[in-house]
């Protein structure tokens, strides 16, 4: 539905709303994150400007470090770590630990449809810079023994020019570095990235969280891992 | 942490931050819907006035009816309805159905812990406005035939006033409405709630959908279950 129509059913209803094109673009924003907007393909055409505008603000920067803030909260006060080298935690790559947000700049923040060649065309670059609040974390993770395992949607063909772009912007000592293959390339990311937490608790891992921008990142969790979404209203991972 | 501790932090920090309290509260308030911040007692003394204006202004309704329309979505491309009788929707009362905003008003807005009897005295009048995008919702859903079942933490000893309440303001016609009772006030609302869905599959319902504001609305649901979270940064029910 585009702005205009929703003004124009809100005035046939009972409710009678009329809202500005930043309320409908930030409802917008705000229901991705709530998980009731779902399988979004492009950033709806009005919302590109905001939606621009949202990630290169101090409110992003602002929500994204809170969510690695609750973190460490959740760390000191609900879990009791071993420190035998097992304890462990999982990141996402793109819009986790490094920001797409450059490519994305060319690409109407979203609002143009995905071009999965495009888009390794320039991860291949090795460019993605580092969201800095995510790299604090990892180091002070790091720092308290846990180790960090990175589970990303990135192809194979892609690990060397992404382990040089992490190293290049502060991350390293890593203990996993997860990629898809072409076997995995078939079922969805959820359960990739599912199957890949399933076999590192069967290596005798305990995850006790995951930081990823998507829902994909967390769904079929084990129950006893909790998942700290960071904001994404650029695109959708089903 | 206060406003003023995250400021001093961040400079102190890698990334550096400076906040206004506005992008502080909203980073607050993002992040409770986003699952990250859980089991939160009061909202923030420094962001109660932030919190009321959201909750007063048009952006939360927009927030809110659009979560509702998803729902419409969803029902028209991802569920084959039955018109068996047995396909069901559940909601949620408090600030789902109805809004507990005037209590709140006389509360900071979240900002006083809850007094739980003097919460239920002010339902027991019955004075609850209707949230006019969830009763249009409502009437939707009914108008399809699907039964509506309400699920509310709300105790037993309130039912005939609630009964008085959703009918004062709109709302009939609903299949069930399943209120607390002594036995299962010992067990976490999650479980009390997903136990009653449990109940109700083994009826023969087919739960397509449930609305409600908190989380533990959608816990543990059948997985072919999907939640709607209204938006609520007011309080937490764990």
């Amino acid at each position: 539905m585009t702005f205009a129509d929703w003004n124009i059913l809100h005035q046939k209803t009972h409710s009678g709303l009329k809202i500005s094109l930043k309320n409908y673009c930030e409802s917008w924003r705000m229901n991705v994150e709530l998980h009731n907007i779902r399988d979004f393909e492009v950033v709806p055409e009005e919302c590109t400007d905001y939606i621009g505008k949202y990630v290169r603000s101090i409110q992003y920067k602002a929500d994204s470090e809170r969510a690695t803030e609750e973190c460490l909260v959740y760390l000191s006060t609900s879990c009791n770590l071993k420190k035998d080298g097992r304890d462990a935690w999982v990141f996402d790559i793109d819009d986790t630990l490094l920001s797409t947000i450059p490519y994305y700049k060319n690409n109407l923040y979203g609002g143009n449809k995905l071009n999965v060649s495009d888009l390794e065309d320039w991860m291949s670059k090795g460019k993605s810079p580092a969201l800095e609040y995510s790299l604090q974390l990892f180091n002070d993770l790091k720092s308290r023994g846990i180790q960090i395992i990175l589970i990303s949607t990135r192809r194979e063909y892609l690990r060397s020019v992404t382990i040089d772009n992490l190293v290049n912007v502060g991350y390293h000592g890593w203990a996993g570095l997860i990629l898809r293959d072409s076997a995995n390339e078939l079922v969805s990311v959820a359960k990739y990235k599912s199957d890949a937490r399933k076999q590192l608790i069967k290596d005798g891992y305990r995850i006790w969280g995951i930081v990823g921008d998507q829902y994909s990142s967390f769904e079929e969790s084990p129950s006893c891992t909790r998942g700290f979404k960071l904001p994404n209203p650029m695109y959708y991972v089903a």
